[in-house]
């Protein structure tokens, strides 16, 4: 452990700026590999160590065997004895996206907005982000990387009767930063049924306390950790997607320097860079495609989705015969050692996933292929999602969605083309061992500029003009943008 | 009937500019009392006319005597044979906003994106509306100014297997136009569950056939016309409110010609003139309500609703014994003289409402009056919504409402203060003459600049920033912003 990462507070020898445009600041942390405040090699040193001290085990269980949770008499929906947390209910769709037209399936229900918050500050005039090791029972490996606040609503309101959260101060109640982002975001829509999440990133000039568990990193740094499976957690894919890194400033620009996927990432964000579309013209293809297809969505009692038969309940969950999409089961979260909190809880146990972004340089300047979907909890009938996403099932089996035309395409691509393949875990307190490949592949000529259907091509900075607002992007075109703004040209 | 308006083509002197930054030719439009294509005179003659020969009346009948409608039978909702239009349904809300926190209610149902569309083309140099003369059975006074389009899913799938609409290949397929507008937004949350509609304006520079029952009209025009009571209806005033009106021209902009309130208004749209808040701010204030206050939202049998004893069923609708919120009744709709369509349904008939908006002329830029606000169907929790929104009771009888600081300030309000009096209708096609009066009271310094809780002073500029996107501003705020913009000089 440094002697900057003591818990003992850091000095800043850098004011903040209060400015809400960070004019190019924060691409200078996404330069940034060294750091003064934390080195690759202690956050590895460190983050093992966190790993490896993790005092919880966590166990499969019967859902009959968990506690504080049950089969409500009427419903059967599984809910916890304090109305709070969440519960697995029943949704019935019916749509006309897709080759199924209508079916039901368990999902989660949980009315409240939870909050993601990122806290920001600049050490040695380089912008370095607050990380946390954090475990939840359905990661792999148990600790991922977090954001700073990572809170349900039940956090703030005592349903967990508990601990303080570290770092709320900073996101709720008088300001104590500049707020450089603050959203609502979906999750994901075959698992949850209307989820939304509130991403927050707040600067601060105060000296800020560091707490055991976390460590301050540069972008760069967060870029390079994104290459590494299962580390960087889904919160904090989903809150560094919002950045609102702006055009990048003297000093990131570069010139003879980048290479040239760099350079076009670059310009990407840049205003008056052309763009294949306007911006009215994205807002248009979307808001076509949630008036064009019909979503009708209403949650019914689990046991109706029990009583007709595609999905059973048995000791080891609620599961589909044929093994597809998800299975809701039990876990069992303990202290191996000492005296910590236990409790159980259901999570959702998908499939593998595999979610494609295709990015391609049109006149120098970086666009991203993504695609209008319709899944069965989102919000307003649908989103931008990733060029291809064969989600909760690989490879298109998935029952509700076209086959991507660009499937194999993401495949098949050579070596050199594949610019991120990664895999990642979708959220661990909701979900067990929910692995997503996430790939990047750089398209030539062989993909037009003109788009099938349903797709769009779109510069970075129209993607962060989306993100100020909520319900534009889903969780894993979101996952994407992150690893293409940050991910993309770390090892160039 | 002057010449230009024969349904003969009207030859455009004009090319429409294809820009989607009208740059000031909207507020040139705005300032255009007189039209060379239609007088005000010309219009209100013909208008008086189509209300005249208007062949349909409208009578209430019994719900059981619904030609089409049944309930059905586990549920007790109101559906339509066709399994098409809308259903009357059942809503349990849970939240923890306002003075009650659990109750049911009958709601409308209609998980589909309807299309408002309004086509612009310039006359000499002129922005010009084309407006529709349009009987729905709930209005007052039955034919009231329309959008061009006004039509539900149906109406392009052939659920009304019906005549095609007027000037819908304008908003539908490949482009003809420039779109300046395209955004989902919300329809009452007091009764409609998540309904949105797709508010549309498009340009174009093609000569288009005048059809009887329409209209080209200035945004002056449109400006006096929202001054007189039902009118231009809640279809039209929502479109309006989301015209990317921008800076001021040359022209518009006025000096020493204008008052000080159309130049603070002015100003209000002007970029770089200050603001109270930064737009961060403003959409912090909203997710910050979206995430504190809890709304939960589960659509119930209609049966589950009358079950509860609140609302009973009798021979002339369902309703409370004790008169409040509103009734839902039926209709039967049938011509007068000649053969035409005869159709029944069932409509929501509410008691009078009251709407009202605190301006301000802050530093001399014009700053709105907005407040956070749960409803029962709203999508994500809260919009912002008038200063003062008493909905559907009157006079704060709302149970679910705050009783609202400021509405006794508005309504006594001395009489040089009041900008906007008019009592306007909601959509006739769902709600029977649903009347609200919508005032706009310019407060002085007896109102801080200093909000109360969930309140927030913005620009016009930041309003028209917001109504970009979905589901910021709810149908009640987006008609004061509409009369802010196009009444509130009108006549000075």
């Amino acid at each position: 452990m440094g002697p900057k990462n003591s818990t003992a507070p850091v000095h800043d020898r850098t004011k903040a700026g209060d400015s809400a445009s960070p004019a190019g600041r924060l691409w200078d942390s996404a330069s940034a590999y060294d750091s003064s405040v934390t080195s690759l090699a202690d956050f590895h040193k460190w983050f093992d160590q966190q790993r490896t001290e993790s005092h919880y085990a966590v166990e499969r269980i019967p859902l009959s065997a968990l506690s504080g949770w049950h089969s409500a008499p009427e419903s059967g929906d599984l809910v916890h004895e304090s109305g709070g947390f969440f519960s697995v209910s029943g949704l019935r769709v019916r749509t006309d996206f897709g080759r199924l037209r209508q079916w039901t399936q368990p999902v989660i229900v949980q009315p409240e907005i939870g909050l993601l918050g990122l806290l920001v500050k600049e050490f040695d005039g380089i912008p370095h982000f607050l990380m946390q090791a954090k475990m939840e029972p359905g990661n792999l490996n148990l600790v991922q990387l977090s954001p700073t606040v990572q809170a349900t609503r039940s956090n703030f309101t005592g349903v967990h009767r508990g601990r303080g959260v570290s770092y709320l101060e900073y996101f709720i109640g008088p300001r104590r930063g500049t707020v450089l982002a603050d959203s609502l975001q979906s999750e994901q829509g075959w698992w949850f049924l209307h989820k939304g999440n509130r991403n927050m990133v707040v600067e601060t000039a105060e000296e800020v306390p560091l707490r055991p568990g976390f460590r301050w990193l540069t972008l760069r740094q967060l870029g390079e950790l994104l290459r590494e499976d299962h580390l960087v957690n889904m919160d904090s894919r989903t809150v560094l997607a919002t950045l609102p890194l702006g055009p990048p400033g003297p000093r990131s620009a570069g010139g003879a320097g980048g290479d040239a996927l760099r350079h076009s990432l670059m310009r990407s964000h840049t205003p008056g860079e052309a763009s294949l579309h306007s911006f009215q013209e994205v807002l248009t293809l979307l808001t076509e495609a949630r008036s064009r297809y019909r979503l009708e969505q209403r949650q019914v009692p689990l046991r109706e989705v029990l009583d007709e038969g595609r999905w059973q309940r048995t000791d080891s969950g609620i599961a589909r015969p044929d093994g597809r999409y998800f299975s809701v089961v039990g876990v069992d979260v303990h202290a191996r050692r000492r005296e910590v909190a236990r409790w159980s809880q259901p999570l959702i146990a998908p499939v593998a996933g595999l979610s494609g972004l295709l990015v391609k340089r049109v006149n120098g300047v970086l666009h991203v292929l993504l695609h209008t979907r319709v899944e069965a909890g989102t919000l307003r009938v649908c989103e931008f999602a990733p060029t291809v996403q064969c989600s909760p099932a690989p490879h298109g089996q998935d029952a509700s969605a076209h086959r991507s035309p660009f499937l194999e395409h993401l495949l098949s691509a050579p070596a050199d083309r594949v610019r991120y393949d990664t895999e990642l875990s979708e959220e661990g307190g909701r979900f067990l061992h929910a692995a997503t490949r996430y790939l990047i592949v750089e398209a030539g000529d062989e993909v037009a500029v003109t788009e099938p259907p349903d797709h769009c091509w779109l510069t970075l900075r129209q993607v962060a003009a989306l993100l100020r607002h909520g319900n534009y992007l889903n969780v894993q075109a979101r996952t994407l943008v992150a690893c293409a703004n940050l991910a993309l040209t770390a090892r160039n």
